[in-house]
């Protein structure tokens, strides 16, 4: 039940593994991170994070014959900016021995970690090799397959960046358990958007297996983070740099991420603006009669049974949508959204009008 | 004489064309520098270049529809770092009109214009198509071929960047009449690397034409551009990101870089300063009894028939070792340099001592 998985992450030369078990860490090396021929390993790290994991994790690399060493920043989105980024390229470049273009940048923590130390990685000696190591849910589901980089500019999230594809991904699901609750359900809503789009039987699993992964089981974990990945992983290997199919992982995201801006950046998680996002998504879809309002209430009710919220009381519809203009994934002024026909089939439309989406961002109040 | 010349650069989906003729500027369009479906389009150029070309670009832009803007910053190797870069994305991403994925980003300027451009766009909403409008002669016939981008970091130069292949390249020749003479100077020994790397008859026509070339004859300066990159675009077709013979192109940079850094930004042209580094190179490969002393000879005597330097009395060589040993070229903290065997002909090695490399260094005194 415990067994370590391995998933294959297909993208052609830039094809890598991504492992999930229990313990992983303890026992990490440049090759288990998908990386030969590693002289200098650059661990980076927000500082809660390295005070729990980043002792073990250069240890377990320095018995591997890697030089290793250690840089740290706050944690927190409000620190996924340009300046930190600066910063710990300072460090990289002039803080220790030397980097060549055989050192390995190692991105251990969530998903601002991942896209942080990614970026750096990207753009250090015009692209270095990276692996992740993702301590939370929403990066183990989400940030650890597609090879997305980025920090947040003042205009919106995620607005400087690159695709820049990892070497590999060593998921260690033990790390969940020092988890706050609030941050693992908020990467169960990647799990239900997952379902939503491409598995109706995932969201079985999380019917069933709520209770258990709410309590970090290892077995069910594993399960669950190996199925997740595997949904991702087929989808960008399918659309690498998200100009065709990539888009449906963004159901529930065009109006969570508006949402996650009117409320202010860390006042909501994402997964909780996701998950109003979803919730909101199903009103359309059910409104414009392509989906069944029975389905669309079975992924409300599972949302609320893994602890997420399908309704919020404050959100000021006309705004939101302006935020949603302002969408970077959005083509020449048009808002594009995904909707659902059905559990595990989802569309792209870019006709949404004011209208649908105030009304559907109002039905969450 | 004077007729347009377009050179593919084949890079598979990644291909594009360099256009190369004389008062292409005033008639370009989106469609002209290899983009389609544009709407808006941001002109970054340093201040003194956009001083004498914004005006017709932007005009030309608008004519044939789109929305432009400007977006300037200081001349100067100096300005080409991460403070320029943030404070043209903020401009980029909060100043105007909102950007999107059809935003075109253009590069008018020199070098270091497309090198901050260039990253700019690969790290703009994840990658902007970009197309560079090189106007010196080192950016005509290095920079605008390679996909190249950076900025440099106190560390070392271009550090920090990505590779980022542009859309398309227009070179007009008319600029470079209003190019101060050592700066042509610096595009010229780019182009006697070219010849010594891969063409012995191109080293002739250098040569022959030199009194043409330094007074920006057009029908000459067309002839002499297109064919350094057609050598360019070939090399880097073989080579896209620089694993292999890419490295040819480095030849004279190796000490040229650290001659460079030894002497301080900006206090000697990087054209000066590959002509000493291919000098020293030269008596490398002489000492090592691999190329003809004649054939060192004819280089050096080119070099100053286009009034580039051979000599340098205030180098010091164990500095320049040391600064050679932190290039980011290196691998595994060994030196890598290339050397000729015959004019066309260079090979890579890996092997070089610091004697060989403080002689010289020493032989340029």
């Amino acid at each position: 039940m415990t067994a370590e998985r391995t998933i294959p992450v297909n993208l052609g030369e830039r094809s890598y593994a991504v492992r999930v078990g229990a313990g992983l860490l303890r026992k990490l090396t440049p090759e288990t991170l998908g990386a030969r021929d590693v002289r200098t390993v650059a661990v980076i790290s927000e500082k809660h994070v390295a005070e729990l994991y980043a002792a073990g994790v250069l240890e377990a690399l320095r018995s591997a014959g890697a030089s290793a060493r250690l840089l740290t920043f706050p944690a927190g989105e409000q620190h996924k900016t340009l300046a930190t980024y600066a910063k710990l390229m300072d460090e990289l470049l002039g803080g220790g021995p030397p980097i060549d273009r055989r050192t390995l940048v190692v991105a251990l923590g969530g998903g601002v970690t991942g896209d942080l130390a990614g970026f750096v990685a990207a753009t250090a000696l015009r692209g270095l090799r990276w692996a992740q190591c993702p301590t939370t849910l929403l990066a183990d589901v989400d940030a650890s397959v597609g090879g997305k980089t980025a920090v947040d500019h003042p205009a919106g999230k995620n607005l400087v960046g690159a695709f820049h594809q990892p070497a590999g991904v060593l998921i260690d699901v033990e790390t969940l358990r020092t988890l706050p609750a609030r941050e693992l359900r908020s990467g169960l809503a990647e799990c239900v958007k997952h379902a939503v789009i491409r598995d109706a039987d995932l969201l079985g699993f999380l019917e069933r297996r709520a209770e258990a992964l709410l309590a970090c089981a290892p077995g069910e974990m594993i399960e669950l983070v190996a199925r997740n990945v595997a949904i991702k992983a087929a989808v960008v290997a399918a659309d690498e740099t998200e100009h065709g199919e990539r888009a449906h992982l963004n159901f529930g995201h065009t109006i969570g991420h508006a949402i996650e801006t009117f409320a202010g950046y860390g006042q909501i998680t994402h997964g909780e603006a996701v998950a109003l996002g979803m919730t909101a998504a199903n009103h359309v879809a059910v409104a414009r009669g392509m989906l069944d309002a029975a389905a669309a209430k079975r992924v409300g009710a599972a949302l609320e049974r893994l602890g997420l919220p399908t309704r919020h009381d404050a959100l000021d519809a006309d705004e939101i949508w302006r935020i949603m203009q302002h969408d970077k994934k959005n083509v020449g002024g048009k808002v594009r959204m995904i909707l659902a026909r059905a559990m595990g089939q989802v569309e792209i439309f870019d006709d949404l009008s004011p209208d649908e989406v105030r009304q559907a961002v109002a039905s969450l109040r």
